[in-house]
Formats: C-alpha cells, sequence, structure tokens
C-alpha cells in the first residue's frame, strides 16, 4: 500500500460520506436547514469520517460506514456552531460564521437540529452494534459539552495545570476523535473497539497539542488560521500552560508578558516576543516532545490489530494528520 | 378506579421519575451542570413523564419506566432553555430563565448536554425496543426544532393558514407528547403504540389550542402567566388564525386592532378589545370546538386499547390535562 492508494481510497471514502451527510439534511423549514446546508458545504477536512472509514474497513464488513461517518461530522459540525456563538467568533474557514451570516437563534436552532441528523444516520445505519453504537454517541456527546465548558471556564483562571488542559481536551477534542474511531470498529469488529479508542484518543491529544504548537509557529499557516492567534486570545494551551508552570522563576518583563496573554490584553507585537520567550523556556520543544510521545503511543495501540491494509491506512492517517507527510 | 388513586399513582410516578433525572446530572463542570440542576428543579408538572409512566403500564412490564420518561423531561426541559433565548424570555415560572440567571453561553451549552442526558437515560434504561425507542427520539427532536423554527418564521408572516397552525403546533407541541406516549407503549407492548401515538398526537393538538384559547380567556392564569400575553406578543395562535381568515370582512377599527397585533405593537388596552372581537367573531368558540373534537379522537384511539387499569388512568390523564376534572 502507498501513500497514492491511500489518498484515493480516503478521497472516495469521503465523497461517499459528502453524499450521505447532504441526503441526511431535510429542505425545509428553509431557516433550520438553509444554515446547515450551509456549514456543511464550507467544506472541511473531514477527518473524524475518514477514521470511521478506515476503522470499518479493519475487517470485511457489510454495513455502510457513511452513516456512521456522517453522525460524527454532524456531531463535530454542531459543536463549531454552537462554540463559534459562544466564542464570539465571526469567520470560520474563510467564512461567515453561521451566528453571523444568519442569526444567533438560527445558529442555536440549526445547530441542535444537527445532533438530531446524527442519530437518524446512526438510526438509518441499521447497524448491527447500534446499541452500542448509541452509548459510544451519548458519551462522546456529553463528553464534549463537558470540554467546552471546561474551555471556557479556564478562560478566567491562572491556575490550569497540565493535567488540567490534557483532561480538557481529552473532553473537547480526543473523545470525538475516539467515537469517530469506535463507531468504525462497531461496524468491523467490536473485538477492536479497545485498540481502536486508544489509538485515536492518542492521535486527538497529539494532534491538540502540535495545534497548539503551530498556531505559533507555523510557516505556512492553515486557511483561515492567523499565527499566534492563541495568544491574542489567551487560550490556555499547551504552551501557554508550560510557559505558566515557570512563571515564579521569569524576570519581571517576561512575567508582565503571560500577565497580558492572561487577560486578554496582549498585542500583535508581543506574538513575537512570546515565541522567542516560549522557545528560550524549552516550552516549544515540551509541546514536540509531548505530541511525538501521544503518536508513539497511538502507533503502540496499533500494533495490537491484526495485519490489514486498512491497518496500514491508519498508520498514514496518523502520519498525515500530523503532519510527517504531506 | 378513582380520580384520588390515579392522583396518588401518577404523583408517585412523578417522585421516582424526579429521582432518576437528579441522579442522571453529574456534578461537574459546574457552569455546565448548575443551570441544569436549575432548571429541573424550578418542577413543572412533569406532563410528559407522567404520559410516559401512564402508558408504560398498559402491559406489565419490568423494564423501569423513569429513564424513558427522563429522556422525554430533559428533550422537553431543553426546548425551554433554547426557545426563552430565541424568545427573549426573562422569567418562565416566576423564576428567572436560563440565560438570564446564567448567561447565553451557559443556556446554550447547558440544553445542549441535556439532549445527550436524555440519550443517557435512554441507553442507561437497558430497553428491550431500544432501537425503536432511538428511532422515535430522534424524530420527536428533530421534529420540535423544526417546529419551533416555523413558530419564528410565522412571527414574520401574516399569511398563516389553519392547516400551517396545526402543522406547526403539530411539530412543536403534539410530536414530544406523542414520544412520552409512545416510549412507554415500547416499554409495555410493542402493539400499543400506534393507538397511544394517535392519543397523544390528538391530546397535544387538543391542549395547544386550549391553552392559546385560555391565554385569553382564563380568570385564574396560570402561575407566571399573564391575561393575553400571546396579544402583546403578537403570537400566531389558533384565535389569531381564525380571526385572520376574516380580516377583509372586517370593519377597519377591528382590522387596526389585528394589524397591531400582527406588526407586534398591542397595547394591554387591546387585551380586551381583541377578546370582545373573538368572542364576536365566533373564534373562541371555533376554538373550542376544535379542542373537543381532538378530544374526542384520542378518546377514539384509547378505545382502541384492551382494558386495563393504565387505560382508565389514560382517560383520567385526558380530562386533567383539558381542565375537565381538577
Amino acid at each position: 500500500l502507498d501513500l497514492s492508494t491511500y489518498s484515493d481510497l480516503t478521497s472516495s471514502a469521503r465523497n461517499r460520506t459528502e453524499q450521505t451527510l447532504s441526503e441526511l439534511v431535510p429542505k425545509a423549514p428553509l431557516s433550520l436547514y438553509d444554515p446547515v446546508r450551509f456549514i456543511l458545504s464550507a467544506g472541511g477536512k473531514r477527518v473524524r469520517a475518514t477514521l470511521t472509514y478506515l476503522t470499518s474497513q479493519l475487517a470485511s464488513a457489510e454495513e455502510d460506514y457513511t452513516f456512521a461517518a456522517s453522525a460524527v461530522e454532524l456531531l463535530h459540525t454542531f459543536t463549531l456552531i454552537h462554540d463559534d456563538i459562544m466564542d464570539n467568533a465571526t469567520t470560520r474557514r474563510g467564512n461567515p460564521t453561521v451566528h453571523i451570516k444568519y442569526s444567533s437563534n438560527e445558529a442555536i436552532l440549526s445547530g441542535d437540529v444537527m445532533i438530531a441528523l446524527a442519530l437518524e444516520a446512526l438510526s438509518r445505519g441499521n447497524y448491527k452494534n447500534y446499541r452500542q453504537m448509541g452509548e459510544e454517541f451519548w458519551k462522546g456527546f456529553r463528553f464534549v459539552c463537558e470540554g467546552q465548558a471546561l474551555d471556557k471556564e479556564f478562560e478566567t483562571r491562572s491556575d490550569i495545570t497540565e493535567a488540567d488542559y490534557i483532561h480538557m481536551i481529552d473532553l473537547k477534542t480526543a473523545k470525538v476523535t475516539e467515537l469517530a474511531g469506535v463507531l468504525g470498529a462497531l461496524i468491523s469488529n467490536i473485538d477492536f473497539v479497545e485498540p481502536v479508542r486508544s489509538f485515536a484518543h492518542h492521535t486527538g491529544i497529539a494532534f491538540q497539542i502540535l495545534d497548539d504548537l503551530l498556531d505559533l509557529t507555523a510557516e505556512h499557516p492553515s486557511f483561515g488560521k492567523t499565527i499566534g492567534g492563541d495568544i491574542l486570545e489567551g487560550k490556555r494551551t499547551y504552551l501557554f500552560v508550560k510557559a505558566f508552570e515557570q512563571y515564579a522563576m521569569l524576570p519581571p518583563v517576561n512575567q508582565a508578558l503571560l500577565d497580558r496573554i492572561v487577560t486578554r490584553t496582549a498585542s500583535v507585537d508581543d506574538i513575537p516576543k512570546a515565541r522567542q520567550l516560549f522557545e528560550q523556556m524549552g516550552v516549544l520543544q515540551q509541546a514536540k516532545e509531548r505530541s511525538e510521545h501521544e503518536t508513539m503511543l497511538a502507533k503502540a495501540a496499533l500494533s495490537l490489530l491484526p495485519e490489514s491494509e486498512a491497518k496500514e491506512m491508519l498508520s498514514f492517517f496518523s502520519d498525515q494528520l500530523l503532519g510527517r507527510v504531506s
């Protein structure tokens, strides 16, 4: 199996999922479903759908993975709509956010109904392991709400430890990644659930830490992102939390910089300063190491699965997501 | 079976459901679950939980109805939180609404997580007919979102027909009532599902029309409600829709009154005027007749069920909900 075959197969799986997704969205009422069509058609990498596809192929399965993949993408997209309202975000991927293009009312309700559509997808998939899927779904959904609540709580706190941070991103980011993997495993072979969960969990954590690192250090930021956005928004990222651990030992000028980040008063000029400080403190290196450690744990979980083409593809998936191949 | 036994049994069922509900809400994060505890402890008649209880008793069933009843109450309460944001409502049952007591952000997210808790309840009930319950749940959930979207769309329209109105309240009110009944039927005997659905549907429609009527004519308005609130808010109620059908035939002074309702510029002085006009036009009588017709259809559906104490109790339920006994 080579990377080009991987790209062809996953691209075809994404197209099939897009088709199912678009069929799941009813026509009317327009005020409810136009915003849903808008955000779904704005694209996205559909990373979670790809993961569901790959884990569903770990054993030969008769069932249609596109419904499970759609359920996860709908859950994920629901979180984007509601989080953007809560974060007062005005743009996403170069488009206006749903509450800006339509209204907050429409964004709330359209987000809500995407959960109903996700449940409809799971139901229409007519899966043999529907009961377990339902259980995994409510857990993923509950945890992602808890993660968002913690993230918002953290905004006004400056005592966040690395463990607090990992707990928050586990809930907010990794659990939906786990759901994506586990639903696919429940389609292929229920015995694969726990290794897949572990693979997805560590991949999700590694991805989020890398995302935090790239926010400050990327040479070519992802479309619609600005270097240092997390600094300006005062986000409690992995970098910030690790830097803040050493706060007491820093000279006043550097403490003042961290204070400005905490209080969301940092300016654009502070972005290169923060980068330089984090570099000096070894925080960038720590983020890289932690992300690599999580990647290693993900690969270790993968090794518990029997050999198959899909297993090789999961390795490509992780490499691609974590920027090791492009 | 007498009314006092009915009251004792349903009161005990409500208490058991309250217990399950409170056990379903996790402790932390506080910013997420305090608002959930707040609105659940504010009470409510738990009409839907009572219906689930009663239909679960139509045949002797081993399964615990309180999880299904909790799922429906959580879905219903979620709609209250999000609708109150969309309607800019500041009080509910004499308490501040969730977005006023906390914040819009917390109200959005706490509403969201109540759906996850509802799904958790269905999952924890370990029901034999879980698959059908899941299907009924996503439908009820999707329809209630569609009903709310239509209700908001109607606010800026003056061409709403009686059929449009019935379609909207079917989605916004009756479908969750149906869900409450059907989940209980799926616990007792799957053969009872369609008669129960029909009973709950017509009861829900009858209740909503009666609620519209009482908003203008109640002598003792329900706690926290003001006579004529729908007139001030320009709601497209059954009364308004029926009155507007005759708009072209009305004298200018009465057309002006309806215009003020449409444009939400009606004053408190307009409330007795609207009542008098609707009385003269026969609209109050039409509402009473339509509600009674729906009640009759509900009773007809009930007659399809085999005799049982629970069936008698469903008749009490409908009488009590529709104010025929107190």
